[in-house]
């Protein structure tokens, strides 16, 4: 089965877990909203890159791993759009969740999703009498919570935003790197492989993205960018443009993805997974105005 | 060690996963703000209670479950605080999260006391070579995050405030019951047991918490409370006052706690059991203004 076909069944699983029985109906329907049709999935995309590269041996926990990793993606961007943060009307080519639905069902959504993310890790750690998917399933849990919560995941990132001064490293490697680096540490564990020597893969994945991402902001208009273009600026949000130009950004872009592909320790999958690196650079280029990229 | 001691100590260890190196100052202070110091810490006192009668054999892995239930409880309470939800100012005698910092860090207060959570269940399933710790701790990981998320948790408790049409026991079972479910789950789980014949104590101890919870809110005032009275008519919200008035809802409470207790399994500890739920029962009555319940 093709990657992103796993990727989207796995999404549809998660999603049937969270609307079992009668649930409420509006909330249910927002949380469907929030995932589906999906953006570009880079994140699973790479995780399950990395867990083929290490034999796949167990693809049921892999496509779980993957689907709890885009659905941490999904609530940050559910909680990042509310009015207190982005205030954003649209995302991925269509009005946000609080403005389809309401800020309680938005908050609400996110929540739910974070929950639903670990549930189906758990749940996939059922999987296997011998314990050894349980063990897995912990240190799934492990890698995703430390690289979404505090001190150093994706919340953590978010919560530079309301300090006077910022530590641009810790702001960076949390805001963007932290959901790269889970992807690539998630492959690994999902494999039976040590996460250890893919944490500088996922690192510098996460930096080209962050600096591609100011790229796109700077560069392209809100219908490109299927969401409001020029928020860096607006927020007055540190980024790579504001800092090197966009000649320098690009040519620093270039520099962090042969840095990655370097990066990729020793394993069968090597080489596919270095293709998987450089199509995912290209998908993420500005050069080209495409939609549902976010 | 006393179970509160035991509780407190576990609160802090998380505590500190979450403050370590230099975090975000504000994020870091508003956690602490969140969860110290605490209210009753009821979820967790019973989930100890349930682990102690059987057997408790783990207590690391107890005193990590009790708090990663009490860290969803005050994240949900950080949330329902919010202005799009209660708009509350005060909470625990103090002033609401969002009121202190901001709605952005109360937004990710919330966010990253979840990930916390599920972070110390994981965290402490790695302390056992065998595996059998990783184990409970993915069952651990199941429980909390179906009795927090959608379709039956305390996320989808609050999604039923946002339909026109309210499926009563469904609001209720999820609002309230979910997460003492949860206490009686984890506990049994922690120390190795079956879950399933420890749902009903739960079911019936969130009931009564329910009940006992509508009676608190229409007799006491803020001061008593710690919170803003008066809650549950202000925003037409179902409760068993409005229903069976103060009378009806008081002997609906006694039936129900004798209920809770004639459901405990039999083990060794029942008895020490039964006491305990006699006296939460007890901490919960409103007849003494008490602070500091939430």
């Amino acid at each position: 089965m093709q990657t992103s076909d796993r990727i989207e069944n796995a999404m549809k699983r998660a999603l049937d877990v969270a609307q079992a029985g009668q649930p409420p109906a509006q909330l249910s329907a927002a949380l469907r909203y929030a995932i589906l049709p999906g953006g570009a999935r880079i994140r699973p995309t790479i995780l399950l890159s990395v867990a083929t590269a290490c034999g796949d041996d167990r693809p049921e926990l892999s496509a779980a791993a993957a689907a709890a990793l885009e659905l941490i993606h999904c609530a940050s961007l559910v909680h990042d759009d509310l009015p207190c943060f982005d205030d954003a009307d649209i995302r991925r080519g269509k009005p946000s969740v609080h403005r389809t639905f309401s800020e309680p069902l938005a908050v609400l959504t996110g929540d739910s999703l974070i929950m639903l993310a670990f549930e189906t890790l758990a749940h996939a750690g059922k999987g296997d009498p011998s314990g050894n998917d349980a063990a897995r399933a912990a240190q799934l849990v492990l890698s995703l919570s430390r690289r979404s919560g505090m001190p150093g995941g994706i919340c953590a990132g978010q919560g530079w935003e309301s300090e006077e001064s910022i530590d641009l490293h810790a702001y960076h490697m949390s805001k963007t790197a932290a959901l790269f680096i889970a992807a690539t540490e998630m492959g690994a564990i999902s494999a039976g492989h040590d996460p250890e020597p893919w944490r500088d893969l996922g690192a510098l994945i996460g930096e080209a993205f962050q600096v591609a991402d100011d790229l796109r902001d700077a560069l392209l208009d809100d219908a490109a960018l299927g969401k409001p273009a020029g928020q860096d600026d607006l927020h007055h949000r540190p980024n790579a443009v504001a800092r090197l130009g966009v000649t320098g950004a690009t040519e620093r872009l270039s520099d962090i993805l042969a840095g990655a592909i370097a990066s990729i320790p020793s394993c069968p999958g090597e080489a596919a997974l270095a293709q998987m690196v450089r199509r995912q650079a290209q998908a993420i280029m500005p050069v080209l105005p495409q939609h549902n990229r976010a």
